[in-house]
């Protein structure tokens, strides 16, 4: 297997050549369980982070875990990582750390897509998460923490080493839409920013201006309405 | 047992006397469960298929397994199968490789009419379905593969060679209407042209006007409004 | 117990001194299980019946197997019999053959006043079965049969023979109303005539002008609104 | 204990001195399960009864089964007895036989107020029970049948011998108002009554005007509304 | 571990120093699960207590017991308490005296803000509990009794001992917010008066006006929308 910092590097390299994609209205399809299909993002950020919002929406019928969101750095486990355990139950990562997020939702077959954000501050360790725009209980973890940026973003797969270590048992099959990220510490400043209240930072991600590279088995369609 | 080579000849044969019929407002009836009772649809395509995309619409109370929409060619297996394995559980067979689409679904007795879409391409090997005009998420199979037009379709029974092979345990009881089959990829362009947005390729299955043979007990009937 | 044929004679010859009643708005209680209470009706039809439609109400907290409508000839068993399995599960026989239909019901208690018509014809076998106006898959069964006009109808027991061989465990208990009986096909042309649109063949039977004889404990009531 | 007979010696003589009150807007709390808590009424009828039509409303959260009326007469058991047996099953006692009533009704916790409206008449024996204004499927008992006047009327506890043998695990635990009793046959007539439409017989009970000598732990309040 | 009498004394003389603070539009979260974050509140109160009336609103997705409001004083055990046992169920404490009350609740994930009033006069021992503004069957308990004014509020913990004998196993996790008491004995009077129509007597607490300590993990946040 490539050693992580051999693969940064090399990956560094060719980002450099993947352009920009607006990808509104568009959708990753992960048609089938595998051990290696993904996308992967670059994070854009100087320096750690102290806080971040990331919102994107699904659409599977899976009921086994799987990663929603995976970003790892180097020497490090699960620096961020959103991880559906099962219908109804989301784990969130900080720094190797986790909190349970759990609320309604039938434990049965497609449910329609399913919107989520998160936030996280380190000044007091609270995270949130929105589930269709319904805020859960606030949760606290890593007060303090500050992120790392030197790690790759999968979406598709969780990662167990950067940019690796996949598992099919816990990979993303169906579809996968508006992925964003800020360096805002919760959800309320996001959406008033998405909603043209509030200037936006400059955003870690954004779906309209995407830098991606697919890698197996994963195909951009438009999305169905 | 006739032979399919031998059998293909005869119904071709037979064929060509069998009329158009326009069975608007009209339901195939299965009455009762058999190892026999089916009807034959002729597919009328020049060379293999790159994509189709096939609707129809079902009335039963069956829990148990049965097939929705067999088409099977020479020296193939499942070449085009849609089955319902149970309530909220929908097998696509493309090329004999299978998919599986759940939805939210009753598991007793009765749901009513139920209208299905199944769409396939084979440049991306990406498939639709839609259940009551919703798309469930996609999934992908046989991504390259041609579809043979060298087969029968079968309503009301699983073929497993080409014309027979039939299983009363996995037969349809029920009522059964509006099928339609054309040569496009997505149940969204599908749709356009049904509703009149898009000009329509020449169909291959058209409930307006349908080729087809019953054999055994099945009764054509004015649908329950 | 009196034999059959005698019985017969017996009730028709008492059937010429029952007057026809206008029973709208009124009801049959059963109010309490028991192997004898019932009441006899009389068919009245020229010769065999190749069609019939039949509708009634009832209102039960049954959870057990009931009759709703028995209909018993001389030397045949269940020549037309409607019979409630559990919630959800009906059986209909014809000239002995059953056929089930299964429909959305709750499983325990009371389910308010539920309303059935069930329609067959010979030339085909077809059968349909309306719960509360929603018509339900049709199944067939007895194609080509001939129905006799030489029987009993019995409400609120399962005749094992013509008149008798009641079990109390297969009684009805509860309110029972609005019984109808035409010799048509279809319960879409019964229920045309009925709202005015179409002109009935003479009823068979009408709850506006019912002969029939009470057996045991079961009272007439107003329908309670 | 005190002996029955000597018993209504003592009440007789002390309900002379009891006033009428009118407790509209008022509810009977009965704060905790015991064997002692209980509220006398007082029948007031000239000879037997051939009809009774009797109803109150009550909440609680009890799921154990409990006494929601309980008259009790001398050498009699079970006189008139109104029992929840569990949640949506309510056994009606007369003259000591019982007819059980079910009804759709959530199983656990507390379900909000509840009305129940119970007749019953001598001439057919037949029992109507109305839950929350809807009728349930009628039921018969002890036709010909005359409840005696001669026995006391208890809340809150089921009379096993007049005027005791209580057990507190048969104790009714809530709230209890607006208990009206006519004699009359049906739950028809005392609601075209109650609204104004026909002319009431002199009450044997009525919540605003009522007759009471509580016993025990069962405190007067407001309704909160 | 510090002893209560001192601990009273070390707290009174600080709480002089802590200023009243609106919290209005505020809530405390409790992030994690943990045997020492809490929030101690002053009880302003001259003399004993013949009634109370407290209000609160909370969000958590907990299905463990926990507790919501802790009232501990020298010599006493769960002189004020009430605890969630499980979703639809809710324990008060008075004295240490104790009752239940049984709500309809999802047993499952977030539920929600629920807001729950307790009502208690010491003059009939009644006690009201209104869950989400709708009041549930009236209990008794500790009629006659008088609560002490010689004590400390506790949120997020149980109290075993005044201000200590945490059991993280009942912590509460989540968020709270609104709290409100009054020296009355029901909720339809502070609600009444919360909403105008009636002059308030001096609350015991107020949001508006809290005079609160935080110990360990607790942290004050906006409310979320």
């Amino acid at each position: 297997m490539v050693k992580p910092q051999l693969w940064l590097l090399v990956f560094t390299g060719l980002s450099g050549a993947v352009a920009q994609t607006d990808l509104q209205g568009q959708v990753f399809v992960f048609p089938k369980e595998s051990a290696d299909a993904h996308v992967v993002l670059e994070m854009n950020h100087n320096g750690p982070l102290q806080n971040f919002t990331m919102c994107l929406r699904y659409f599977t019928d899976l009921t086994r875990p799987y990663s929603l969101f995976s970003y790892e750095a180097r020497d490090k486990g699960n620096e961020i990582l959103l991880f559906k355990e099962k219908p109804g139950l989301i784990a969130l990562f900080v720094g190797g750390e986790k909190v349970f997020f759990t609320f309604p939702e039938n434990t049965g077959t497609s449910r329609g897509w399913e919107h989520v954000c998160v936030g996280w501050e380190s000044a007091t360790g609270i995270a949130e998460l929105w589930v269709n725009w319904n805020p859960l209980p606030r949760k606290g973890l890593q007060k303090g923490y500050s992120i790392s940026n030197q790690g790759l973003i999968v979406l598709g797969q969780d990662q167990d080493s950067v940019g690796g270590g996949f598992d099919a048992k816990q990979s993303f099959v169906g579809e996968l839409t508006d992925v964003y990220m800020w360096d805002l510490a919760t959800v309320t400043e996001a959406m008033r920013a998405a909603s043209g209240d509030l200037r936006l930072p400059p955003s870690l991600l954004s779906w309209g201006a995407l830098q991606y590279e697919i890698k197996g088995y994963v195909v951009v369609k438009p999305l169905l309405k």
